[in-house]
Formats: structure tokens, C-alpha cells, sequence
């Protein structure tokens, strides 16, 4: 048998199950006190669902189950037999998705705007090689059902707190407007079925800078003078979200503006929010504003979202606004372990030790301790010291021996 | 699009989820007080573990992940494909056989005895149409390394706590050992190879009566003088743990009834503990105890384990003494949701109204208020008395209009 967990996923050891709790409940209680509601929906979804949703990229990346019994000596009985004839559902890549037809299944019991909270795992088939995990936790809030850009500045304002409470305290938030992306594309002369390969490399530009994306354009042999009006744009240094009225609808810029002024307003500029129209999202299902959080010294996005007005739509035949933002809790654990993160305040943890004739004895002392302590029981070893040793080092404070009266001992930190 | 979740799968409502939540944290409390440390390990398994995980029925009930890419195609290509060809990985059917193959993995990280939590989806492919899940929540403690029955005893106090502090107050703990059935069915008569089929049979004791085991095994053509033998060891009534003596080894006795009586001081007999001959469980990997809890007014188990003294061994070449008790959620969930369960003492739902010019205004007043509330914000609708039925509806305690100085109203319950 095999003890090593498939590649691309992970055995999370006790310490990092602790930290990995204490982060999401920190998260959802930030989540909750803002009004947000938990939902929880299966890992399964249909294969219809999740070949239909819009998923880009994350489509190729799906997870099948294989049919069972009948169903499976039918497919196979077929002449050039499909992965589609042997599948007929499949492991999530996300939560909005699964959101959407929730939405759409249970709409008459829920709120309209509907404030939702996510919080659960999805899976990607990655290639483990990257160090890219297959399976990982997303932390969602989304809101279903208010055009408004309110939403928008309610998902900032409450993620960036959940972010900041956890100790992620220096980030920036981008935002934009696929709209904007487009306009941009449009006006410089692009034609509109080259938009998807000219927002990946638009989307490198804080990476390789005006220089890096005029190359690329050049070497992918876009027509010369849409190139040249694109760089135009930048003549006077980065695009502001001024300098982007004449180019795009009014309305999309007043957004944008509403967002960052009720942002900053409410927040008391505790974080930079930056118009980025470089700002992508690889999401297929985004129609309006997207944004993201990069946290300082760590490059790509540890949240990231935006505004999906179609997508409901597609389970109800009815276009229902909605807005999400996703943290990505893998990125967030993987920075708070690099930064040595220690759980803030909570009851010490201490083992207690007995000898085998006074086990009833230990179980009741261990009760009473337990209003102040967690508490471990373990029958007294031979060499208590080396047992000591080892009991510090497993994230004990401190340990008791039953029969020694002189109280609970905390090791020396 | 489908907009139902899979079958045997479940959407829980933003009321369902918020219990859920409260009932899992609750029981993680209390293993986290009693010195259990949570760990997670991944959904998908390695197909050969799985195969091989004596996991009894539920070996067929495995979901099954479809190879990818050039796996398949070569996969596809053989003459005769079958089940396995098509598949190397899929999702585990418990808890128990990824806790083995994580403390072989890590063991050098961890303290022995090793004292785990498991809270943790787990997948069967049971049949929808009977009401069974195929996705639920197990919550599991198990003690690895400890042979003495110190470690029973430990669990059963903690399982039986954790379930008295989420309101399951009447109970009853059932409690055997493997080898005292297995010995049974030797003192009888009957040949070793029936033992599964005679477990079964005598599993259904409680729900059947003597009378019918006895019909049973009549009808399963079991050698008369075997089954006549088997009966006399009812003549005076049910067996106890005294009158099987003769039966078994002395250990046997001497085990169960150390527990019974440990649990039955330390306890305070605050819940009876039962020796139940009759009891099976059903997964194969059990060597020793079993036992399980049944909720009074409710048939079948809420919560059930035992000792696995070899199932971890498997994967180190080294038998390591192991024994687990898992609380069956969905059961649980399901019998506090039909006494309609109210989570005690949380801090209130607020819905506060806005104008939408002062939306700004709106947010700093929330934050003010979520020292002391769950606060959710909507822009304030025409028909207000119309919405705040809705609201009330909605698990909300009572409600805000930012315009109005009079401060929270709450709803009369």
C-alpha cells in the first residue's frame, strides 16, 4: 500500500490543521458578522453543469467519476468509447458555479440580495510537477441579486477585513472593468475576436512592462497601427482612471470611481485601491468590474473576483446580477506559515500524566482542568524527561503528574 | 442546466449550514479540550489502497476518479477494458483507511499514543432511491499506539460528551468485542467460515428477538446441534458479560468489563453502557472492542467504532495497535433537526436599512455595530414592513433603519 497522499495533495500535520482552522473560522466569523450567510453545496456536480459554465481554462482541468455498474458496461460496450460516454459527473473546480445552481434550486427560501458565504475545497487537475495542488480551499462571499455597485464595495470592504483580522495587512486591491479591457482593444483598432490573446499579454504588463507587452504584440503580428494608438494610450505614463474616460462608456468610469471613493472613504484609506486595466481575471464567466488583492513581497493574487451577470441566468433563463470575491487559501496559509503565524490567544494545552491504577482518578482531574486548559492524558513513561521533550516540541505549554500535588508546570518558551 | 444537486447529494440552506457549523465546532471543542489534535487528509485516495482497505461492503460503493489524457487513451486502447483499467484514484468511504496511511506517512511528526481528530467528508455510491446519502460528514476520534483499554475508555467518555453537549442526552453505549463473537459462534459448533453470514443473522437480535435469530438460522440450513447449542446459551435469558465467561477467553471478559466499569465511575453513570453480544458493525478491519450509540427513540447507531489493531500495519509491515469512534453527523444532524434545534446563545442577526446616498454612513455604522451584532446591510426597500417579514423569515433577530435614531428593534419571537 502506498502511504505518500496522491501528488497534488496534502496530509495537513496538527499544527497546520490548527492554523488552518483557527485562519477559517477567523474568516468566517468576519464573514458572518458583516451579514453573510454560510451555505454548503456537494463536491459532485453534473457533467452537464460544469461543461456549460464558462469555466475557461478550469475546464480542461476537471476531475471525472467514472460511471458504475450498467452504466458503465453500456459505455463500454460502444465502438470508440469517449471520456463523455464514461462520465457523467464530475468534482468541482470552483464555488461559483456550485453557487449558481444552488441559487437557482432553492431561490424561494432565500433572501433577495442573497449575501452568501462559501467555504470548502475544489479541485483542479493541475500538474502536481509546478507544485500546483489538486486539491485546495477556497473562502468565498458572493452576493446575488443587487445590480448596484454597492456590492462591490461590500465584498471589498469585507474581505480586505477578513484579510487584515487573519494579519495580511500590506496589500494592494486592483480593480477594473472587463468592459474597460475591451474598450481599450476596441479603440485602439484590435479586432474583437483577438481579445482573449491580447489580454493575456496586456495582462503581463506589471511583469514585463510597456516594453515586454509592445514586443509581444509585435512578435504575434497584430496590424502595426493598432499597436501604435494602443501605446499612445500610455504617453503620459500609466493609464489613470481619468485618462480612460475618452476611451470607454462614462458609466463604466463612474463605477469604477464609486468603488474606489466609497472604498476609501469607508476604510479610511487603511489599504491602496488601483485602477489596473492591465487587470485580467482568467475567468470566462466575468461581465463587469473584476478585482483582486496581491499581498506586498508576494507576487500573483492571494483574492481575486468579480462580477458574473450571466451566469445564474443560465440555470433560470433570467439574467440575475452577481458579485463575487474569492480568497485563495492556500496562498494566504502558505504566507502566514512562511511569516512563523502563531495563533493569537487560546486556551494552553497541557498533558497530563498518571499511573495506570489511577486512571479514573486522571480522567476526573482531567475534567475539571478542561475549564481552563486542553488537556492530553498519557500513562507516565519510564524516562518522563525525554517524554517531555517530545511533548514540547508536539505544541504543548505544559504538563502535570497526577500524583505530584504542586499544580500545572508551563514549560519556559 | 441542472439545477437539482446530484442525487444522494444535498444543498444546505443558510439555517441548515449555520447548525451544521455550530454542531461540528461544538464536538471539535470537545475532542480539542479532551487533548485530540484535528488533522486533515485528502478526499481522493490512491485506487490501491482503497482496494485493499478490508473495508468490507463499502469496498463496492467507491467512487471511482476517470484516468486523464494519455493514461485513457491507452487505458481505451486494450482489448477487454475494465473498472480498473479506467481508473487509479477515488474518493475514500471513510475516515479510518486515510488515518492509517497518514500516521505511516508522518509518523516521525507525531506523538505516540497519538490522539486524532477527523471532522471530514467521506463518499459511498449507497443507493439514492433509500434515502441514503452518498456525500456526508463523519467526525472522528481515534487513539493510535496505545494497546491498553485505557484508550476505549477514552474515546467512549469523549464521544458520549461531545454528544451531550450538542443535546443528544439519551443514549445508550452497546459494547463488544469481535473474538467474543467470533467465540460464540465456535462454542456453538458452527463452522468458522460461516461467521459473517451468523453475524449478520445475529446482529438483527435486537429488532427480530431470539425467536427469529433462531428462525434464521433455521432457514440458512445451519447444523440443528450448532444452532440448539447456541440457543442454550439463552436459557436464562440475555447474555451478560458474566455468563459468557465459560464461552471465551477470560481477557475477552476482563477487557469489557474494565471499560464498562471505568466508564461508569468517571461517568457518574451518567449514560448506561451495555454489553451487547450481539453486536457487529459491520467493516471488516475490527480485531477487537466494538462498540456504538444508540439514541433513544431512534433505531440504528448514532456513533460507532472499535479496534483496528491492524489496519495501519498494513502499511508499515508492523502491527500497531489502533481503536477509533466515529459520530455518524448526518444521523445526529438529522435527529436535532426533527427536534427542531435552536443553537444556544449566539450573537444576534441585524438587518440595517439605507438610503442609498448614505451608503457610506451606513457602512461605518455597521462596523460600530458589529462589536455586538451580526449586521447585514440593504438598501431600504419600498415596502419596508413587506421586507422585514421576509427578514424575520430569515433567521434575522430584528432590524435597523439608519435614518431613525431609536436604535435596534427586535423582532417579538
Amino acid at each position: 500500500m502506498k502511504s505518500a497522499p496522491l501528488k497534488g495533495t496534502r496530509d495537513y500535520l496538527p499544527k497546520e490543521a490548527e492554523i488552518r482552522d483557527y485562519l477559517q473560522n477567523s474568516i468566517l466569523e468576519t464573514y458572518r458578522d458583516a451579514g453573510f450567510c454560510r451555505i454548503t453545496t456537494p463536491i459532485l456536480e453534473d457533467a452537464v453543469n460544469l461543461d456549460k459554465s464558462d469555466g475557461g481554462e478550469n475546464l480542461n482541468l476537471i476531475f471525472k467519476i467514472l460511471k458504475r455498474g450498467n452504466k458503465l458496461i453500456q459505455a463500454l460496450e460502444q465502438d470508440n468509447v469517449t471520456e463523455q460516454d464514461l462520465s457523467d459527473m464530475g468534482l468541482r473546480y470552483d464555488l461559483t458555479l456550485p453557487l449558481s445552481r444552488y441559487y437557482a434550486n432553492n431561490r424561494n427560501e432565500l433572501m433577495t440580495p442573497f449575501k452568501v458565504i462559501q467555504m470548502d475545497r475544489v479541485y483542479r487537475a493541475e500538474r502536481p510537477q509546478k507544485g500546483r495542488l489538486r486539491e485546495f480551499m477556497q473562502c468565498d462571499i458572493d452576493i446575488i441579486g443587487n445590480p448596484s455597485m454597492d456590492a462591490e464595495v461590500e465584498l471589498i470592504l469585507t474581505t480586505t477585513k477578513a484579510l487584515r483580522n487573519i494579519g495580511i495587512q500590506d496589500f494592494t486591491v486592483k480593480i477594473n472593468d472587463r468592459r474597460i479591457l475591451k474598450s481599450i482593444f476596441s479603440y485602439a483598432g484590435f479586432a474583437e475576436e483577438d481579445n482573449e490573446k491580447l489580454a493575456i499579454i496586456f495582462d503581463k504588463l506589471d511583469k514585463i512592462g510597456l516594453e515586454g507587452v509592445e514586443a509581444e504584440l509585435k512578435e504575434a503580428a497584430f496590424p502595426e497601427e493598432a499597436i501604435a494608438r494602443f501605446l499612445k494610450l500610455f504617453e503620459s505614463g500609466n493609464l489613470t482612471i481619468d485618462s480612460i474616460s475618452d476611451v470607454c462608456d462614462a458609466s463604466y468610469v463612474e463605477n469604477i470611481k464609486y468603488i474606489m471613493d466609497t472604498v476609501n472613504t469607508v476604510s479610511n484609506h487603511a489599504f491602496p485601491i488601483v485602477f489596473t486595466p492591465s487587470l485580467v481575471r482568467g475567468q470566462g464567466y466575468y461581465t463587469g468590474t473584476i478585482f483582486e488583492v496581491e499581498a506586498k513581497g508576494y507576487s500573483g493574487a492571494c483574492a481575486g473576483g468579480g462580477r458574473y451577470d450571466n451566469l445564474i441566468g443560465k440555470f433560470l433563463n433570467e439574467d440575475i446580477p452577481a458579485v463575487g470575491f474569492s480568497i485563495g487559501f492556500e496562498r494566504i496559509f502558505g504566507i502566514l506559515m512562511e511569516q512563523n503565524y502563531q495563533i493569537p490567544g487560546q486556551k494552553q494545552r497541557i498533558a497530563l500524566f498518571y499511573n495506570p491504577e489511577s486512571y479514573p482518578q486522571a480522567l476526573t482531574k482531567a475534567e475539571e482542568l478542561r475549564k481552563d486548559y486542553m488537556v492530553s492524558l498519557f500513562a507516565r513513561p519510564k524516562k518522563l524527561g525525554k517524554f517531555l521533550n517530545k511533548v514540547e516540541n508536539q505544541n504543548f505549554d505544559g504538563y502535570l503528574v497526577l500524583e505530584e500535588a504542586d499544580g500545572v508546570k508551563l514549560f519556559s518558551k
